[in-house]
């Protein structure tokens, strides 16, 4: 298969899984959308299942974005969030809020999101508030690469990343190490 | 027209003018999908451009998260995306993302929001690089929102909302002020 005919079926997938239900979701749907057949989704995908772990793993995501000694895991979200901007990159993790804008919370891409991106940073907090403290930073990382998205040529996009880290890098890493609001 | 026929218009136009350049939209896509016709449309709303106007104002919401003194609007910002979770109320500002998920830079949406919700918190602003920190000050308002909507049980969403305050709204009280990064 094509490098193209696949990008159309993972985007028609990713499209899919994202606006509707995981069990109204079809291969035959989805291979009319990407203009090939089903038999050829299964040939080079398998099933449903499959080509749904291949649009939801926010995996190689996460890794990338935590790949950084937790003392400098707040600079490196904010870097990681601009330089991917700038780069022209699709922004790390925000395919999310396909999950969020389907407005159906049975979705499973916000539920893929839960454990591989949430959980996976709480787990490497310390001190209390873990799960509280991991939310706040996705939060902040998330929003950032919203803004990137609504303002392309925005102050955010093109201005001084050093000066976008001090802005916005230590209330981050505050809630990565657990310190800010005197808690 | 039913309180149930004019939701349903509005939720097809706001779907419609989310995932579709302003060009491609039409009253007669809008009322398909409504289940209407598009003679009712008209003699409702008016044309396009009033629908559209309908369904991408973000100035009720902008009003409400700007009604509070400067030197609390940090605070204020956080406690009204976390209440209104809490209601059960649409998420404030939020369906900005559906512009974001249809991968449509020309979308009207995003340019509406800059104009009505980052613009105007610039404004409000002193100091140098208001632009940059209103949309810094969106992105944490956004992303809280953005997370509340992910995790609809989380910690963020259940927690004490004092605690969440403290842990939160520092920092964006802190780019309201110009103080961060010792600018």
């Amino acid at each position: 298969m094509s490098d193209s005919g696949r990008t159309a079926i993972l985007n028609a997938a990713r499209r899919a899984f994202s606006l509707r239900p995981y069990a109204a979701v079809t291969l035959r749907g989805i291979a009319a959308e990407a203009g090939v057949s089903a038999a050829l989704i299964v040939k080079h995908f398998g099933g449903k299942e499959q080509l749904f772990d291949a649009v939801a793993d926010f995996g190689p995501d996460v890794e990338m974005l935590l790949s950084a000694p937790r003392e400098r895991l707040g600079r490196h979200l904010v870097e990681t969030a601009l330089l991917t901007r700038r780069a022209g990159a699709p922004p790390p993790l925000l395919r999310v809020i396909f999950g969020i804008a389907a407005g159906d919370e049975r979705v499973l891409l916000t539920e893929r999101f839960r454990e591989q991106a949430t959980a996976r940073l709480a787990a490497l907090m310390e001190g209390p508030e873990a799960r509280l403290r991991a939310e706040l930073v996705v939060a902040q990382f998330l929003g950032l690469s919203t803004v990137l998205s609504i303002h392309r040529d925005g102050a955010t996009a093109t201005g001084d990343v050093e000066r976008i880290v001090a802005l916005y890098a230590p209330g981050i890493q505050a809630l990565i190490e657990g310190a800010a609001g005197g808690g």
